[in-house]
């Protein structure tokens, strides 16, 4: 399992059953408080104090770093990775030392939480395990759910099963954490959870559409990196509008048809939500992976050593998700030559990128898929 | 009736029903020779030479300009419209001294065509009548059959009725005239048809995928331009890629939402074929709808000066699509607040481009929509 995440941001949310009180409210937590995290506690917490019908008033961020959450807890600040945004006083952070890995955040949580409780990662990536894609989400829920795996019975002989939802779409949390106008889009597999979530996150500026459909808006959270490359040889090549708009929309189709080869009850609709089309856009207009790929066509230089260059050393999400992908895709035979009518199996595009990026293939073949 | 067409496009094809021959080819016609004409020519005269089973040697185009024409058959290169490209020699310029308007060109065509006679129509565009938005295809249409309106019938007693297809995508005639790799898509509504136009244009630079969704292609077409406007006021705003991307998405959802308020089985795949997400793409971040969009912005000139200015008094296509499809909304009622949760019935980002572009309305709201 490789978990490609570098932000862990779940946000957790429980029912506070308390003894004499007849309405049940969530007590919201986030966990993680990189900028990413920071800028939702911030959405999170001034949503929660205006609608205390349905919201405990504090939303919890669990932080690794108690100086940090020293400083969070009386400046209401992250001055580390959120600087000059105010947090909502309401926003209490909770000092933790794990790591911040998915697995071990989850592991600690296991056993802790209610059986209704309900998860929204907000995580970009996907997992790879015995050459069969995993969601995020999945990975959550597995770990999340007092019995692993999910099909050992609870001690009362029913299942636990936490909830998990996903959030994604064209937004950065700096301008998400200014106000800036963005959108997002929340994958749900329980309808009611997803409204929940709704009400948690959306307010004038950061507008949230909801979508049945938690594969669907995780694997666009995850491909569309893989795309950007394609995007970035057109760049780097000095490719037409029109040229790049073909990679970008053949792109699009072979997230589509990912999504539905490996998991089922994908929704059309996600497609064109925020996490679908928008953000595609702007990870194939303005994003690093996008800016790296038209460097390793300008400078002929190798994407780790640009990697070491550009980024100082931190590792491309794109390189990794078309190495995931490729290899999930060989593993069912789909990486072939595009040569029978029925091009729902293949994915020329997603094959050509990774031959450029790993094979040597040059990259003007980026039209030629 | 206000038809938008600069470029008046029409390919028509016909039967050429020789009395001994077994097999029935198809004799391809190009109505207009502007550049997207001359290309398309270029395209389709290739294409011929290669499939003679299937079409008949020579391709014509019709010229208004007879010296020109002339030109086109001894040198074999438009010099004045796009100049530097060789035509195929089997391009065979047939000099026409009728103006370039749809309906002038399609009267003089009718009773002249077999009653198995195809068009396809290249223009994009929208007319209005009497507020209701009526295809460049359906008007094409029409006029070409001999009987008009439609439901008279012919002498023998059945409907003549000229099935007409239509081509739109991101793709622009100089590049395709040069051989830079584009898409585009054909909205059929015979699939025989959309397949002998496939076989005419379809080539590895210019790639075509068909669609059972005349109505749908044809308003992606015509709508783009409007969203474009939008894109500008981001642009001239200098909003982030993320809200840009926000409005370019909600574009996209208005332009199916509008095709489907006004048009019966529209196909959801056409939104994600070329002249769908692409040619949106390329609209919003390279056409001169944007461009001027961004200065009106910038310089607070009104878009009439701007034409003035930027355009040499030519009217920009998206202001014109702009109060054409407000005019058809309103007349509907669906340019209300939006205010209502059938979200379906409302158009908020078309309202809000058209208040900015001719209602005063501060451009800062493009993210109020």
């Amino acid at each position: 399992m490789h978990a490609r995440t570098t932000t862990t941001t779940t946000t957790c949310s429980m029912h506070n059953n308390g003894v004499r009180r007849p309405v049940q409210k969530y007590q919201v937590a986030i966990i993680g408080s990189g900028n990413w995290g920071s800028a939702i506690a911030k959405v999170a917490g001034e949503n929660v104090a205006q609608q205390p019908e349905l919201f405990e008033p504090q939303v919890k961020m669990w932080m690794q770093n108690r100086d940090l959450a020293d400083i969070v807890n009386t400046r209401h600040e992250n001055t580390k990775y959120l600087p000059g945004i105010k947090l909502p006083t309401n926003v209490i952070a909770v000092p933790d030392l794990l790591a911040t890995y998915v697995e071990e955040t989850c592991r600690k949580l296991r056993g802790h939480l209610r059986p209704d409780a309900k998860a929204v990662s907000l995580i970009k990536g996907m997992s790879v395990e015995d050459g069969e894609p995993q969601l995020i989400s999945e990975l959550i829920n597995g770990k999340l759910s007092p019995f692993s795996p999910k099909t050992q019975p609870t001690p009362g002989g029913s299942l636990l099963d936490i909830d998990v939802s996903v959030l994604c779409g064209a937004n950065i949390a700096s301008e998400v954490a200014k106000g800036g106008f963005s959108e997002a889009t929340i994958g749900y597999k329980d309808r009611q959870a997803g409204e929940v979530w709704r009400k948690l996150f959306h307010n004038p500026t950061f507008r949230i559409n909801t979508v049945d459909d938690v594969a669907g808006v995780e694997v666009c959270g995850a491909l569309k990196n893989v795309v950007a490359l394609g995007a970035g040889f057109c760049d780097g090549l000095g490719l037409s509008s029109n040229t790049k708009a073909a990679v970008i929309r053949c792109g699009l189709a072979e997230m589509r048809k990912f999504a539905q080869t490996f998991f089922s009850d994908i929704n059309m609709q996600t497609f064109f939500e925020s996490c679908g089309v928008a953000d595609l856009i702007v990870t194939c207009f303005s994003g690093r992976n996008r800016k790296v790929s038209e460097a390793f066509v300008v400078t002929k230089k190798s994407f780790e050593a640009l990697e070491k260059d550009i980024l100082n050393g931190q590792k491309l999400q794109g390189t990794l998700t078309a190495q995931e992908a490729h290899e999930v895709l060989e593993k069912k035979g789909l990486t072939d030559e595009y040569e029978s009518p029925s091009s729902f199996a293949r994915f020329p595009l997603f094959r050509t990128i990774y031959q450029i990026a790993f094979e040597g293939l040059a990259p003007s073949h980026i039209t030629a898929f």
